[in-house]
């Protein structure tokens, strides 16, 4: 198995691009990261996308893209884990370049969530849990994590305002990432007075409906210098990748206040990387809502159960912190374009793993793990990045 | 990169079926494909499916067939592009298997097309075709390949009836496979007098819409001898797997009536296998209209570019012919469920390299190449089998 390195990014700005198509968006982070990596073609595209079908009327989004992104003719394959579809699309795109199958790879994430005509996207998002068993009978998704939410805070004695800080670090470092869909700081008050969508979440809570795309290239590390000489950056390394999975419906698990893929993916990946949590830098989770934060932070072993959301009132989380998450604004203020979403943490992580990420620079960042979840807990990879 | 073998094979029966829910028929499948290869559970889920999110409200459908079939907690991935899903998803976990990265992998394939309430299959299908400059239009994914097929009846002036031997030789096939969707052997009468769909394409040209499920258990090739010592069959090695594409868009190829994609995967296979095409003893091509069958083999060099109907004229293509093909019934009498065709391909072609295709057994057969076609010939993947 051959050590894979990501030599190029590219992202577009996250929003509501009503004047852009789907083809366009992923053309914007697709031409960055080939440009980035200073190539004009590759082998091969493994493109995270979870809502096309659903909401575009298109699947064979791959070859569509591929085709719209000078790599006609490649191997070009969608690939479909809900929310966590992009990680899971580095996860085959390493596999392929660590097999030896390919040596140059474009991995992409792209979602158009916004300006679909006659498609109902709480409708589409709700595709992530269990149809038969939860949406059937009305549950939206942001209603399945509205009641973890609410057990969480009765069965551990939560005040509704406990998550507040994980939604201010965000939108602080929102402000700060000009391809954040909202980069505007808010207060402890304006999360208080947020409109409530349900109960207990609120509008700080949660993230955007939006559209973006993100893009990486990989080759084997033992090639990457041929791509980064002279660079503005060097190369980052992958250093571990792991899915794990769990019941898609919450209702079947033992324990739906504890994220069980995120605690076996996490541990999974710290061993292939052989390092302990303390040793990370920086930890760029899935803030989909505050709840699966504090979820995240527990089950990965960073917080206790019960006591993920006590991180968030301390400036523990910030990028001067003892464990920095959301650097550049996650998925609350950057945005959460869903099938984009895993793509985009680990563009992220690379800027801040190679000194490019301005205002919100970690201080000496030279490991990041990065998670990403599907479905309400259901799907999780995770991913140990080094420069 | 480790060789890969094919430990266990299963399917459930092709049809409409009305009282299977899509985890209901995934669970066929998979069972049955666990229990050849003797084992209980596997590393890894890859499941190719194109339409579940437009026709059952359904994503993160890998991690639902995983968690419906005692497979809880494994990684799990869908993998997408269109109706060529199936053999994506063997590409996926044939380098997830050969990379090192799993020991015992399932592929699947799994389709629900009929039974879908307040959907409309024919738009779904649609999804495959370029949204925004073909299917916009109200062009069908039938009438996409019409417009082929009329194109290429006009250009090598090949007569209306000359594909019929494509049909004929499918039913004959299918009437002795137990999972074929239709048993029953067709004559040229049935041919000429079929209702026509989108002319020139009528009943018999084109597959059916129908619901199905395919599984395979992938180890590597050093390790099959503990799935299959004492078994009944032997193991099937993968000698080579290539995938490559075209533009999307019929309208945006040089030349509509070659398959580039079908010749650059099907020639990167064989380089790959270090085999040439005379040394095959069968091909399971794409047959979801008598059309694809005839450019398919012309582009894979079976025949010469405007002569692939001309093999169907003979008994070159039944079993005992020169070059066997849709041995089983094909898309056509086997049936057709989209994101599960690829798999299909791959379980009948373990069938006929191990001696267990039954009546219709390939004499000898040790050497057998599958392609499955996504879209109008926009994405091709190419798998050489040996026993």
């Amino acid at each position: 198995m051959r050590s894979v390195s990501i030599v190029g990014i590219g992202q577009s700005p996250v929003g509501e691009h009503w004047n852009r198509s789907a083809r366009q968006i992923a053309y914007d982070a697709l031409s960055a990261a080939l440009a980035d990596a200073r190539i004009e073609s590759a082998d091969a595209l493994y493109l995270g996308n979870m809502l096309s079908g659903s909401l575009l009327d298109q699947e064979h989004l791959a070859t569509l893209v591929a085709d719209s992104c000078g790599l006609r003719g490649v191997e070009a394959i969608k690939v479909e884990a809900a929310c966590a579809s992009g990680a899971a699309a580095l996860r085959v795109g390493m596999m392929a370049v660590a097999g030896g199958f390919h040596d140059v790879v474009v991995v992409g994430g792209l979602e158009k969530m916004t300006d679909t005509v006659g498609k109902d996207t709480t409708a589409g998002l709700a595709t992530a849990a269990d149809a038969e068993t939860e949406a059937l009978h009305g549950v939206s998704f942001v209603g399945l994590n509205a009641l973890i939410m609410q057990r969480y805070m009765y069965e551990f004695d939560v005040p509704l305002d406990a998550f507040a800080g994980f939604s201010i670090n965000a939108h602080r470092n929102g402000a700060n990432n000009p391809n954040a869909m909202f980069q505007e700081p808010i207060t402890r008050d304006t999360y208080v007075k947020a409109p409530v969508i349900a109960t207990p979440i609120n509008m700080m809570d949660s993230s955007p409906v939006c559209d973006g795309a993100a893009a990486l290239v990989l080759v084997p590390t033992e090639h990457a210098a041929r791509y980064t000489s002279g660079h503005h950056r060097g190369a980052v390394q992958i250093l571990a990748s792991a899915g794990a999975t769990d019941s898609i419906a919450v209702h079947d698990r033992r324990d739906p206040l504890f994220l069980q893929a995120a605690e076996t993916s996490s541990r999974k990946a710290l061993a292939m990387a052989g390092l302990t949590l303390d040793q990370l830098d920086l930890f760029e989770l899935h803030d989909a809502f505050t709840i699966m934060s504090a979820l995240s932070l527990e089950a990965c072993g960073f917080a206790r159960r019960g006591e993920g959301w006590r991180l968030a009132q301390e400036d523990a989380i910030g990028p001067r912190g003892s464990l920095p998450i959301s650097t550049m604004g996650g998925l609350k203020s950057r945005g959460h374009p869903v099938g984009a979403t895993g793509v985009y943490q680990i563009v992220e992580l690379v800027q801040q793993l190679t000194g490019g990420a301005g205002a919100n620079q970690v201080p000496n960042a030279r490991l990041g793990m990065a998670q990403n979840i599907g479905g309400s807990g259901a799907t999780i990879f995770t991913h140990i990045l080094a420069s």
